[in-house]
């Protein structure tokens, strides 16, 4: 019988097995960032066991609120600045050089295929994206993986999204995992690994499979998971090749050792949705839930208030072409706000070589530094009582962006339409 | 007997006397922003008195926390962007357009020499500058201001700064009002306008006149003035010239009209300093009050955290340039997080053209969009216990820029040496 690439993962970092289906896997990474992590340093303290298990191991970022609003986030980034010090980890991203958790990772090379990842946040399951199994986790977890490299697990049933045909124009990879949502609920693959696969998985980017399985854990995913692929050796050659850490001489060898992690073709799958993407429109949520969704045509005319383009869903390199493309020369209606924020520093370096960031600023946006920003409702962009926001994060969660405020999950390209029209709009 | 500026501005404004040397004053400009107007909309509302004196003089901006960083300050912006629209205040500048009200205000050509100008901030006394009387208010004046477009004020008496000498290099505007700070100290000119004369006054530009009156208030003065002259004209050409309001054909002609608000060479004044331009230094705050000044070499060695450069005080493009050329093709030390938050989006626009945001990211700086940010200690870049910052701002008060912060208030350039070497340095 043939295995998934998550039961591969966990046969290969198992080091106990102590009841039932709970394994315990030895950790390839740990990230951290400066809201959760402090919890857990500030408890490892008090119990005198401020240790760190692998300082190379273990990645940390200030993203969700920088540069700090308050005494509170100072303190919490002071904490994770002096631990990161203290313990010489030398991977920990302040501000002027930090981004979004789930696109610095990525971006640094710090994730490979077969990898385990844990961190404190929901959507560390966007790191599947390179054919790891990674999964956010609570304060206890967390305290456990800096401390010991490892974490427990029950391990995962496997549930897979077949996806097949080619998008039509202005339909993007965020509309696919909206779809998907939309089609198997907020449950539908809870505790599960939600593995992508199919011709039109394959024919993603890196961008775009992050942006998927940044969204698995909104259909109750504990890991988003792609198979890698030529495209995975593509991203990652900066960092294995001969420029990187020469584990790999060639692309070829690359290639076959990450294939080893690739499902096999008789792997057992614990349920399954068949998804064809040349028949998707541009789609948006409505409502509190992501698995609310209409077309954008639907939503026509509905008005907005605000606009964010950002966060760990689509702040990405690509994710602002695409949405410059459509602002370029236009300005952003008088009744909208409208606020960028690259979801790293290098992705802001790149919007700035490309003329991006002053495309935006054309248009009338307001470009952040990378940030988490709007997205949780923390910093840069928080709505007020009654406001509505067309925004390309990943979670409409009552009160997620403000109390009181209505958020509408979408592509860069439709949030971009709706900025120049002031109403959700078809393109 | 002559007069002094301040006494000419008051004798054509005034409409009433009611009582002593209290004088009511008709008003040319009033400015709002986000956090202190809201009270004064909220409470013209809930007296059924919500009406304004005239939308055409009355500008107003968001400014303090843009965007916003949590469910208050976005229900502060929205009751000053409604009111706004309500009212139909054309100059209302939302992010994305925005920048510190004073340094946006000035920039747009709202303040002309003469006018009389309030606005529930204390810095508004930076506008003066331009040969305004111009001063911070609270609460229950802007809402009389707003109503009826007048304010009372004791007539003030006027201290003299008389400014001679030539900078040396490496010593800008900045150190020109520390030094009158630490010499006539932090009550040194309470209630008193602050006139800035003689050549060394002259010789400033109007972004250097905007940052020696933006601090007169941390002497307690009422306001500083600048006497206007052809680099006031020149500045405001483009605003009153052919290409403005038309209110002048010709420089020469504008000169005159300004000309008659300065001061007679028969004016009495209150009291006066003397400062020798040529023989300052580089010079920093310490302790807590603006007063308390030392020469940055005295503080050399001094180890900061962070490094902000912005502000009303010190964010403007002259300021960014002295910046960048200070770390141009370097980096800042390891030990610091360095932010610069442009005073406004034109600011952020031409230190984009100029190549100034690639220098200072290259640098490690974090850019973040236009913002009061860092200054008072609200959002951007919010100390923690203990820690320290070389800042271009206006105010070292305890607890100013955070909780157990302590915050040295220096030059651009000072502040962008402090970066680059992790400790207070001489260039």
């Amino acid at each position: 019988m043939g295995k998934t690439l998550a039961e591969k993962i966990f046969e290969a970092h198992v080091t106990d097995k102590p009841f039932g289906d709970t394994w315990v896997l030895k950790l390839d990474r740990v990230f951290c960032h400066e809201i959760t992590t402090p919890i857990a340093i500030n408890d490892l303290v008090s119990k005198k066991m401020d240790k760190v298990f692998d300082p190379g191991k273990i990645k940390a970022v200030i993203d969700h609120v920088t540069p700090a609003k308050d005494s509170k986030t100072a303190e919490q980034g002071k904490i994770l600045r002096d631990w990161a010090r203290r313990h010489k980890i030398k991977d920990f991203f302040d501000i002027g050089r930090n981004g979004v958790c789930h696109a610095i990772f990525p971006e640094k090379g710090f994730v490979r295929p077969g990898f385990t990842v844990i961190m404190g946040d929901s959507h560390t399951c966007t790191h599947g994206a390179f054919g790891a199994f990674a999964a956010g986790v609570g304060t206890t977890d967390l305290e456990v993986g800096i401390l010991k490299g490892v974490c427990a697990f029950r391990k995962p049933e496997t549930f897979k999204v077949n996806l097949t045909g080619k998008l039509k124009k202005g339909v993007y990879a965020k509309d696919i995992i909206l779809a998907v949502i939309g089609r198997i609920g907020v449950a539908g693959a809870t505790d599960k690994v939600m593995e992508f696969r199919g011709p039109a998985a394959e024919a993603l980017t890196m961008e775009g499979r992050l942006t998927i399985c940044n969204m698995a854990v909104e259909a109750g995913a504990t890991s988003g998971v792609c198979m890698p692929d030529m495209v995975t050796v593509d991203y990652l050659w900066p960092f294995v090749g001969p420029d990187g850490d020469k584990t790999y001489a060639a692309k070829e060898a690359a290639l076959a050792d990450f294939s080893k992690w690739r499902s096999d073709d008789d792997a057992v799958y614990a349920g399954s949705v068949d998804i064809d993407c040349s028949s998707l429109d541009p789609l948006a949520t409505v409502d509190y839930k992501p698995d609310q969704i209409r077309t954008i045509r639907q939503l026509k005319g509905t008005k907005i208030d605000q606009v964010y383009i950002g966060s760990c869903t689509n702040g990405r390199i690509e994710d602002l072409r695409e949405a410059a493309a459509i602002v370029r020369g236009k300005k952003i209606a008088d009744t909208v706000r409208g606020i960028v924020s690259p979801a790293t520093t290098e992705v802001y370096n790149q919007a700035l070589r490309e003329g991006l960031v002053q495309i935006f600023m054309d248009a009338g946006f307001c470009v952040t530094n990378a940030t988490c920003g709007a997205c949780l409702g923390m910093s840069n962009g928080v709505l007020a009582e009654g406001e509505v926001c067309a925004s390309t994060t990943n979670r409409n969660f009552f009160g997620r962006m403000g109390k009181g405020g209505m958020v509408h999950l979408m592509s860069p390209a439709s949030a971009a339409a709706a900025a120049i029209a002031g109403v959700i709009t078809v393109l």
